[in-house]
């Protein structure tokens, strides 16, 4: 695990006083903390994607909600608990896919609900709680993730489920880590992933200074790059998971899940159980955010007159199409409503 | 077919003693034409895709032939055909995959060695024949693959096979004017085509200034739009297409093509008979050009510390996931050794 350790990032981090988010729109090429002290502010650092990833923009809105509280709390000390409805909802509306966010900001609310007196310490220690679980989350499924993998190989990955998608250490990246320290992964490849290159980006960063092997390949040289020399495993995150086992993640997902079939590459979803969300049936009852078409033409040099653009963020990838699910609470093989139920009542 | 008419453009002229290229790495901000006068400049603006597409560097390659008669008749009247050579050389290794550059060469070179004096008015006439015949070869076509189109639909792309990539009026996206023409064009999506762009910048440019509905999506976005709104046709060019049936173009190409399988979505490949390779077994005989792995990091912001990147420029689709190739000799359908080698023979 030495390699992992060393190097390991924080997305998210308390700095005593304020929130400090890593700005992922301008990494690798910049590495800069921006810090906020107001709920509004993480919001929209929210919306914008300076931070990104379920996991990490739920604990992002964790500490958004001690900002809110201690602000609410100083104006009006009697009155904090309802003062903070516009922030909370804020923060809840920032990104509509990933059931992370609301999920943390459910938990904050039920704490805030019994506090006395100044609300800041028992809100940060919850917010505390909710980062270091996430942490100890990927741990855990890096160990059950990497207790699939059997033999050295190689890995393909989309998007960025790493340590910047998370409180530290990754999902699907934490898997590929825990992997990796025992000496199973020979490649990882890594899918640009337009429009924001969260690949090329930040996953091949993030591996980068692990020492960890990493090619970037362009997302339409996926389905070659499976039939030429095809890797053993891909392997992503998911914003949300649907009750029957419908995985919502990164616009491009559903595709590779398609041609890892097509080729008999084994699919695996690496998640918290913080990203399941047993309230929604399947995964066309998850609202897919419609980004700005400016996302895609800001590469290509500008929109041509009389051209449009769509922008999905996330697609659906149906439960038939992923070999296992991996959570902290171990893992769904094949996924689906009987075995996620049974994950949840773990 | 006004529509398409008016609006034309032109990748490839010959400006009375040059030959001009539209600079297809900079549109759609910048419409030039760069001009060329020696043959060693066509095979570099081949080479850094001033000029791409399979007919287009087909015809651009017989212009620069008539350039380096021109060229070595001057030095040496005696002893041109010898000292083109080099020259020739340098256009046939100007990019390795599209047939058509070695087959629009050994055309001129036949026309070569009968000729007896000054050999630019014959090669200059075999190269407009050429052209002339490419664009007649497009409009064939557009006719036949209209034809298979019964009723309005949507239609999705990949890369650029229109007028820029050819001497004029385009092969899928002749196909999608015939049929446009003829009311049987709902909306074209657009793959944008990483890494050059291609969709968002050629495809989506051609399209708007012809009036043709178009959305450009992220090339992963594509499952999610078969899944979720499915286009009615596939239609894509190629680069070349082996003896087989196999279709070697654009990378993305047999991703797309296996996405479409997946989700019942007819797939149409177009391509003149220049681009039939019957001395090429399959399409894995075919040589892929791998391009600089700068390509991918430029939009990106730099390549990582510690991180690779691949860039493979074309992919192999095998014929088994084509429906239907058009050809100017008509269609093959599916396309096999049988149905392609009937093709060659009629």
């Amino acid at each position: 695990m030495e390699v992992a350790e060393r190097s390991e990032v924080s997305a998210v981090r308390w700095a005593g006083e304020v929130l400090e988010l890593l700005d992922q729109r301008v990494l690798p090429e910049t590495e800069r903390y921006l810090r906020f002290a107001e709920a509004g502010e993480v919001a929209e650092a929210i919306r914008d994607m300076v931070v990104r990833g379920a996991p990490a923009i739920g604990v992002s809105a964790a500490y958004g909600v001690v900002l809110s509280a201690r602000r609410r709390y100083r104006e009006a000390p009697g009155d904090w608990r309802e003062a903070m409805g516009p922030d909370l909802a804020a923060l809840r509306a920032a990104r509509p896919t990933a059931v992370n966010l609301g999920w943390a900001l459910d938990r904050m609310q039920a704490c805030a609900f019994n506090i006395n007196g100044d609300p800041e310490p028992a809100l940060l220690a919850e917010a505390f709680a909710i980062h270091d679980e996430d942490v100890a989350a990927n741990r855990r499924m890096g160990a059950l993730g990497a207790a699939l993998i059997e033999a050295p190989c190689a890995v393909l990955t989309h998007c960025n489920a790493g340590a910047l998608a998370t409180a530290g250490y990754g999902t699907a990246l934490g898997v590929v880590r825990s992997a990796h320290a025992a000496g199973l992964i020979r490649r990882v490849y890594a899918d640009e992933t337009r429009p924001w290159f969260q690949g090329a980006r930040l996953t091949a960063w993030e591996l980068g200074r692990d020492g960890i092997p990493v090619t970037v390949i362009t997302d339409s040289a996926a389905a070659q790059l499976m039939r030429r020399e095809p890797p053993d495993w891909a392997i992503v995150g998911a914003d949300r998971v649907a009750a029957n086992g419908d995985v919502v993640n990164k616009i491009g997902t559903y595709g590779l899940a398609v041609v890892a079939r097509h080729h008999g590459v084994k699919f695996m979803v690496v998640a918290p159980s913080s990203t399941l969300d047993p309230a929604t049936p399947d995964g066309d009852a998850v609202p897919i955010e419609q980004r700005d078409a400016a996302e895609i033409w800001a590469a290509a040099g500008g929109a041509p007159v009389g051209a449009e653009a769509v922008n999905p963020a996330f697609d659906v990838t149906p439960a038939a199409l992923v070999d296992v699910l991996v959570t902290e609470r171990g893992v769904a093989q094949p996924p689906s409503g009987r075995t996620i139920a049974a994950l949840l009542r773990a």
